[in-house]
């Protein structure tokens, strides 16, 4: 089921800046047992992208009103894509700031993670394609996709279930669809997003998560050598939640304790 | 009047590749007199961005028709803009190779200059953003157009026609809808693009005529210093041909006679 700013339709105009230049952001959310999961964290994301693009923040009431209602038509568990962009305006790149934000509601089908692969966890490589530096974009889950489109064409081995990213510096960012967790000697560090990179709300949760328990991650820059000295690696994303990395190329890596005791709980928060 | 994949409509699928991932490529094109100017080099950009991206080629025969039909209802001189999206895929990142591409053929109103601006240069300003690096997309007229979309907001004066873009080394690449020449000591430069920028048609258009009469131009690395000390300079794209920059932020620039050369040959071409 697809709902365009509140009517259920499958289409949107042409002139949209969504379209004509990624103009936009969007969310993808696991829904079970017809709930959204981690919810208020994704509707955050969204203001923030919204008002970090200066796209008017949607109506917050009418977003949960069709997301509810997608929920009911489609059944409790699915995945659930909101996008917001910036709407139509006229020819060429200028905005007016007074144009109607362009707000869908989509589902598909449920994804299904193994079980298998949360325990023995599952195989990467390292990418290519290189994530560019813009400090106006990084962190946001914006509209403009294609070196994740370009990165994820790099293979077609359904084994390998990740590629790993680094940017124009060599830096360890993140993985085609998902944000990078590596434990070294006891200590959780994820990569630094200021420059590229989409700042995930599982990434978000787990952050928050140690940092309560006193176990705070490390966020810093992270070189490909110090990823594959790694003890242990771990992948997030809303549908999956977290997931160990069992190998990266031709290098294996363990599953550690630490490592064992996030998957498990974000399987408890995040499924 | 809008074509879409033959048909005359106003909407895509929100789940086209083009929206989701700003995953397709554009032209922009002045048509004057029933004519779209520099056709074919339109045509030669258009399919050599959809092979860079693996997007497949439209059926150019199609695409012709679509555009003669726009052109025919819609009347002589208007703005045709075409789109190709790589379709609709599955859900992610990852595509097959057999999506049937998403082809619009749209019009908007006619460009029109002002013979003024021809004769004595319009105003532009430095942008504060960025252009990002990214060798796989440089040169692409691809739909990932964030940064210029951010540039563009940069100012609202009228009076200034156009922002000069940096990249992340401080290089200049180019304005937020067109390319840059400068002219210094008699030689005409225009910066490299091979990390980022559009490289335009009219700027092609140039740089082969410029070839044929043995006074070639010098695609090269150019400082924001050397722009500031250059003798000369012009923007071109397809809308406006070449027209002179009188002035970039407080610095003035006069018009030379070879840009004025330029200008002058490019509105019989382009126009």
């Amino acid at each position: 089921m697809i709902i365009v700013n509140g009517q259920q339709k499958s289409e949107i105009s042409v002139k949209d800046r969504g379209l004509l230049y990624g103009d936009g952001i969007f969310e993808t959310i696991k829904v079970k047992g017809a709930m959204p999961k981690l919810w208020h964290m994704h509707l955050d994301r969204l203001v923030h992208s919204c008002n970090a693009l200066k796209i008017a923040v949607p109506n917050l009431k009418h977003l949960q009103n069709d997301v509810d209602q997608v929920i009911k038509e489609t059944g409790p568990n699915l995945v659930l894509k909101i996008i917001v962009t910036r709407g139509i305006g006229n020819r060429g790149y200028i905005y007016t700031g007074n144009e109607q934000p362009t707000v869908i509601v989509m589902s598909s089908p449920e994804y299904v993670t193994n079980e298998r692969d949360y325990l023995n966890g599952v195989k990467a490589i390292f990418c290519e394609t290189r994530l560019s530096h813009n400090t106006n974009l990084a962190g946001l889950k914006h509209l403009n996709r294609l070196e994740q489109v370009i990165a994820r064409a790099e293979w077609q081995d359904p084994q390998i279930r990740e590629g790993v990213l680094l940017d124009n510096d060599e830096l360890v960012i993140e993985g085609t669809m998902s944000n990078l967790f590596i434990e070294k000697d006891g200590v959780l560090y994820t990569p630094k997003l200021d420059k590229s990179g989409v700042s995930g709300v599982v990434r978000r949760k787990v952050i928050e998560t140690q940092e309560a328990a006193k176990a705070p991650v490390c966020i810093k820059n992270i070189t490909k050598n110090e990823l594959l000295c790694a003890d242990s690696i771990a992948i997030s994303n809303s549908l999956m939640g977290v997931i160990p990395l069992s190998q990266i190329g031709d290098k294996v890596f363990s599953i550690s304790p630490l490592i064992k005791e996030i998957v498990s709980r974000n399987l408890h928060d995040c499924n």
